[in-house]
């Protein structure tokens, strides 16, 4: 990263400027209505549909340049736009107009002793930025959600996107203008390439939030550089437990379901626990079908024991606790009880969410009570933390910070609050 | 500020192993019941009165100590504690004990189509850092409503007020360890000076959440530095807006309370704005008004026609427009409507309060839309901003931020939630 005073005034110039007037663009959004905001995203819709063509011409160029660059084929396919995933991305802005808009509710009421009418009122956040990697999927999922809560928004996707998230952000900005509200309610600054995202950190008088979306690097660095606050979002380092008292059956399906259903999103399992008492009931069964299903284990001899004779173990090493696999690996541990399967999530956690497998009343609540994450589920599959899933629509990320938004981030979760004070000529006494 | 890497490896170690520890106790404190914490907080209200002499003594070092460094009198006045203080201070501990405990409330709670039961609940959000000025009450105030939601709190206090905090330290930790709670709930670090405040900000794998209180070079710093997140308090830039249908009585009752009533703090009044049609009828009378309780006006000319002769106005600078006087100065404005005031409280407001004096509806309405602050009043004086005024009982500070919280932070506003999912065996399919 770049030190601040090193970066050329044309960039501090050209992001802060852009910062500025997403902000002004901001200011009307939040006096702008939920009709006038959904025919801009229907706009936007439209718009993304009807600029197909041009959009995958830009995601191709992008495309060759990551093979010329030697792109593995996993960051080529979350790279890649076609014509059908334009449609569905299309077709997600149509259902973001479907969701209530959360601008104007009030969240609580009163009249004081004084006869003041107070009222806690949700308005739009102002102006949410946005650093992400090289899906640009994300460019329109940040830019549709902020627009639909009122909130202008600043997108640095990564530059291997960046002809891709150019095109986009073209579209959407004609789409919104064309519908009559400002082209600046979205902004990219990807031109102005890693100083111009060093620049965004540091615009706190205009922006309101930043969220980091991608992998643990991006968002250490986010979090160690800017002094816009920040939510994290994403990373998950999930554990299941498996007590004395579950049934194989319940077991080995949340615990197959949970890691490779999709595993390399941030709600797969990562390492299993298993009470040693459960070991040698469950154990045979959940190796031997994460096996067939092609699953790295990572496990101690102990753990080894039970496994089918033809299966190959990797010896588990401390850095493999700590470790989000994203993929068809697991670390898998026997633990004596509850209390050190508690005390091993503690000390590896990442707070996003962790998952008992029990028949027993009192080890439930203890799990749930003891364990600090967004989301703690009780004989329930790891990968139902997710805003569709929970009910919230669509989601900007899932929270793993305390502050402000936990777990899902929906529409909700980009707003702020203002209170307001109606009187008649009341002085403090 | 020094470099963290400038800082002795005792004091990284030393702060380190407090927060350390303040984290293990806040994991015993997130399973406390609200009748414990209620015993160890009346236990702490006894302990202070018990300590009284004690702690006089401890401050006398501190005021003796300011005198020779040729502290200002408001700032020793601060600094002060008697046994009236000490007496009253425990009697706002006794008064937290009444308040209602927020942990464990659930906010939202749903059976998903699947059959999970889902429940967000509120739970405390753990280590609770502050970084304040020298007040001592400061001291209990936050270690007390951080432990009444049931969170541990460490404590960077000003070095002026060193002596004091560390006996107030002392009572407290030795009531919270008698009525059986872990006294690592609350901890000082104000023997490791300055850089022991610099590795609190760093300790982001220890502290959930970092309060600066104080002034706004203070506040900056913070914000600047810490990457544990922070919630930015209590800089006010209060404007009022005197509309021209506004009348007489209710216009200078209003200016006159939120400028004088306690003219010390950040909710009260720094800048007036007068619409010009208001101002032949409104104006002499507050400028009179003002002028009597020995306010200093800074203003232009155009404002000055209005003043009794006898009376000085100082010229009014931009600097002005900016400025939290937070003592007996006002800058007056006059405004050739609703939008210029809009567009100088915009360009102005620090986002804590603004006010409208006026009878027009339409202008209320749009005051209230377009203004992005924490408080917007209508016809009210802007002291209202206050926790105890708006029901909220005690209050940590008044956020001017608006991720988490904003406006007066209470008890709720020390915790965060948890999603809990309570399930049979559901798998997504």
């Amino acid at each position: 990263m770049t030190a601040a005073s090193e970066i050329h005034p044309k960039t501090v110039r050209g992001v802060t400027r852009i910062a500025r007037n997403a902000k002004a663009a901001a200011s009307q959004l939040a006096t702008t209505s939920t009709a006038e905001k959904n025919t801009a995203l229907t706009a936007v819709a439209d718009a993304l549909r009807a600029n197909t063509d041009r959009i995958v011409a830009a995601n191709e160029a992008d495309i060759a340049a990551g093979i010329d660059d030697g792109m593995s084929e996993a960051l080529l396919d979350r790279l890649r736009l076609d014509a059908d995933r334009i449609a569905a991305i299309a077709d997600s802005v149509d259902a973001v107009v479907d969701l209530a808009d959360p601008v104007g509710d009030v969240v609580l009421g009163r009249t004081l002793p004084n006869g003041i009418r107070l009222t806690q009122t949700r308005v739009p956040m102002g102006v949410i930025g946005a650093i992400y990697e090289a899906r640009p999927n994300v460019t329109v999922d940040i830019a549709v959600l902020a627009l639909k809560s009122g909130n202008a928004s600043v997108l640095r996707g990564g530059s291997a996107a960046q002809n891709s998230n150019a095109e986009i952000i073209t579209v959407l900005r004609n789409a919104v203008a064309s519908a009559g509200l400002p082209a600046d309610a979205i902004n990219g600054i990807d031109q102005f390439g890693r100083d111009g995202a060093n620049v965004l950190m540091h615009a706190r008088d205009f922006v309101d939030l930043l969220i980091p979306r991608g992998g643990t690097e991006l968002i250490n660095m986010v979090v160690q550089e800017s002094i816009v606050p920040v939510i994290e979002t994403g990373v998950g380092n999930v554990h299941m437990f498996i007590d004395s008292t579950a049934t194989v059956k319940t077991a080995v399906d949340l615990v197959l379901n949970s890691k490779t259903q999709r595993p390399s999103v941030c709600n797969s399992l990562e390492t299993l626990l298993v009470h040693e008492k459960a070991a040698k009931r469950v154990l045979p069964k959940i190796l031997d079908r994460l096996d067939g299903e092609g699953v790295v284990v990572h496990a101690d001899s102990d753990v080894a024991a039970h496994a089918p004779t033809t299966m190959k173990i990797k010896r588990v090493s401390r850095r493999d606790w700590a470790k989000e696999y994203l993929g068809l690996e697991i670390a898998v541990k026997l633990v004596s009880g509850i209390e050190e399967a508690i005390d091993h999530i503690r000390a590896y956690s990442s707070g996003h969410t962790e998952v008992i497998v029990t028949k027993d009343l009192d080890n439930a609540d203890t799990f749930v009570a003891a364990i600090d994450a967004a989301a703690v589920g009780v004989n329930v599959s790891t990968r139902f933390t997710d805003g569709g899933e929970l009910g919230f629509g669509a989601e900007v990320g899932i929270s793993t910070q305390k502050l402000h938004a936990r777990g899902p981030m929906g529409l909700e979760q980009l707003t702020t609050t203002k209170w307001v004070m109606m009187g008649n000529g009341q002085i403090r006494s």
